[in-house]
């Protein structure tokens, strides 16, 4: 394929894309097939000649869409949102074409330093402490991963870095292998399964700590683990707070954790993969109060800010700290402006698409009222469909409803809970996902698409109690 | 923006594109911009207000354009080349579009299953023993993985959490963390920096093995090695071979070392990212010979095959042994068919695009002997250029020129090829990095973009014998 032939078949795609996103609501939101259904459909090897581009184009509507789970339809409420916005989608393009790997400042300048700097605008945005903003001569500053996994790793890396020479220090004598063996790093029993797998990964014990009645962690809490941890010998050194966790969006007390950390030299990293989004608000902003505490913090606008993934926003205070634990340079990376820097340090990955150009794109031609208002959007409507909950004295909320998710049951056994979100994901009209909240089997109804409207969560509602009543009724009084 | 304008400048943006793309030659390929040059060209902060997308497109050429380097350029020769073609830029917009996050097979069923058949379409053009695809029933298969990095990095987690398990299995007194201060892992000196990396996020002794002449390690320097560890009380687990040197695309004799790690118990990972991509001729093939002995292999076909960045290709013979050592599955992530697999647990981040759609556009529109002539020429470029070189008496080769790099010097100091490199680099005309080949600065010249012709290598060479004459003529006799 050549450039003229790219003219015309990207033009078409454009023209798919369109189709696809304005039609999205007819499509089932999730889709029919048994596991294993797509390799019957197509060859067991890749052709040896050449095939026409009409006949890849014709399988995307028989072998994919048929398996797909469409995230972008308004009938979609599971996990949390994946962002999605036309902006996105034309900075992704002009970064293909660039297609320059970004893992030195050479190698791509323009790549380096637009991220330095959107970093620096959605820090603004998010009225982040001064700290954290890379600037021109700041010592903190921003890098995008690209999920809030590898930045929960690097952050736990970093720490075990920082602890381990800190030790070193004082105790030339001592092994990194002993030190490391005494490490202990804790999180909320709330937190996100990768947590645990970064402590997996840096062989390191991870504790959970337990929550109060709003499923945060408390600064009692980890007072109270410290002491006996420190008692036994143990080094505490990396504490993960949650900023809206995934079950039901709860919010670790940072503002009685964060004086814990930093009086215990305790690396404290912030994870609000979801939540940080609305930290742009100035009425969720409050949400955000401790940062100032914070070492590492981290979000995903690749969730909730209309930034395609992948798009995990981490900003450090001690840019240092990250390159110290990292750095590598071999002869064939270096270059004579070897210390203007890159984020390639700050990262598992060596190279890195140009992510920026999504971030510039969707910032400005959203603006931040515009985001503003979309996230407002998303959080009225979780809103609107707890009030119907309520309504209904058959059903309960299970946790505050702070933003854009509504964890909610029917008032009975797990059992019936189960059944009943069998019936919803079986029905096909929308799809759902469950958590669990203190022993409960609860239904998470979290706002997700860019086009959901009110109509689209009174429907879900309606539907959701239509198959509720059904159900009640097929049981034994 | 509604789809309706995203239909316009959609159609603008391909045109952009193109247009980039078929005149990228009247770039110059390496920008003039100073270390800072962007911050000062765009505000402080995001804006209020939404701008136009005119105003956002204009500073294209204002702001980024001014400071990219141009990978795709037949003057660009730096580095390896990255992957760019016309089929892999659609599929990456219908990537865009579907916007799925492939975490589990639920989240999007086509996801997970094309990219589980793709990795086999691609293990069998390289004629993968059968061990490493997945099939119907196979216990192997392959994932996508970010970037090589990652897959060594993977390899390498693996590996650990088997060596544990199976010395914790005999003795289950020993500590993971006594155990991991005795591991020991290997690879060349000539490995990539990600590999000492994987070892330093690992928390494991990394060494690095001697190489020949031909800049490989051989079975007797690891024999050796692995007998002064052993004696040393250190448990050896981890070999990390590389088949295409970053340096000089060297190969690491894996059919002596394979029966070595296979009798010794240790895992052995292959990196091929930049070579691996020729191994899908039959000519190149025998250099993959000795993979039947490797639990792991990676390469990059984002390198040199066409698929654009992200899309390194991993395969392993036993998905258990990776599945096994980072699984993790909180209630929010379970649905009905839990076994149908799914590559999020081979992998540091837990969600992931659709990237396996670049492989499908690209293997069917190119065909596999449409892959196999573009390899060809890239490999026809950089033999044309090796004569060249070769006809000229003032240089010399400085390693075998076997797939598409070609390391060669001035015959004389490293001073004096240093002072050659910032010219031809400062010259703006093509763009080259080093190496140190046994202490020797030497120069890279890679063939990297699609559209590279002979005219363009015949340019490049006389270009850099114009400089040396110059340079000569001014050093005293």
């Amino acid at each position: 394929m050549d450039a003229a032939e790219f003219r015309r078949r990207g033009k078409e795609m454009v023209d798919y894309v369109a189709d696809y996103l304005e039609n999205i609501e007819k499509r089932q939101v999730y889709p029919d097939v048994e596991p294993g259904y797509l390799r019957s459909l197509i060859p067991e090897e890749a052709p040896e000649e050449a095939e026409s581009y009409e006949d890849v184009v014709k399988d995307i509507e028989r072998v994919i869409m048929p398996g797909v789970t469409h995230w972008h339809s308004p009938y979609f409420y599971a996990y949390f949102p994946t962002a999605h916005s036309f902006p996105a989608m034309l900075a992704d393009m002009l970064c293909g074409a660039i297609g320059c790997i970004g893992f030195s400042w050479a190698a791509s300048p323009a790549c380096t330093e637009l991220e330095t700097v959107m970093l620096d605008w959605l820090g603004k945005m998010l009225k982040l402490p001064e700290d954290f903003l890379a600037g021109t001569e700041g010592r903190g500053g921003g890098v995008i991963q690209g999920t809030a996994s590898e930045a929960t790793l690097i952050a736990l890396l970093a720490a075990r870095s920082k602890i381990v020479k800190l030790i070193q220090a004082d105790h030339p004598d001592r092994s990194e292998t002993d030190i490391i063996s005494k490490l202990v790093a804790y999180s909320s029993d709330q937190a996100h399964s990768s947590v645990e797998r970064a402590g997996l990964i840096g062989g390191v014990r991870m504790k959970k700590m337990p929550t109060d009645s709003k499923f945060s962690v408390r600064g009692a809490a980890l007072q109270k683990v410290l002491e006996e941890d420190r008692a036994a010998g143990l080094i505490p050194f990396f504490f993960c707070a949650t900023l809206g966790t995934t079950p039901s969006c709860a919010f670790d007390c940072i503002t009685e954790l964060g004086p814990i950390c930093n009086a215990e030299k305790i690396w404290m990293h912030i994870d609000a993969a979801y939540a940080g989004s609305a930290f742009i608000c100035p009425e969720f902003r409050p949400l955000l109060n401790g940062v100032e505490f914070a070492d590492s913090f981290n979000f995903n606008p690749h969730k909730w800010l209309l930034v395609n993934f992948d798009c995990s926003a981490m900003w450090v205070k001690k840019r240092s700290d990250i390159i110290g634990a990292f750095k590598m340079e071999p002869l064939y990376l270096k270059h004579d402006h070897q210390e203007s820097g890159n984020q390639s340090h700050w990262q598992i990955p060596l190279g890195r698409r140009f992510r920026s150009l999504k971030m510039w794109f969707v910032f400005r031609m959203y603006g931040l009222k515009g985001l503003q208002a979309y996230i407002r959007k998303h959080v009225g409507l979780a809103k609107e469909f707890e009030t119907l909950v309520r309504a209904d004295q058959r059903f309960e909320i299970s946790a505050d409803v702070v933003l854009g998710l509504v964890c909610f049951r029917f008032k009975g056994s797990n059992e019936l809970n189960e059944t009943l979100l069998k019936r919803i994901n079986r029905a096909r009209k929308i799809h759902l996902v469950p958590c669990q909240l203190a022993g409960k089997f609860v239904l998470r109804f979290a706002v997700c698409a860019r086009t959901t409207e009110s109509r689209h969560v009174q429907e879900a509602w309606s539907h959701i109690s239509h198959l509720a009543s059904e159900l009640l009724q097929e049981l034994p009084h």
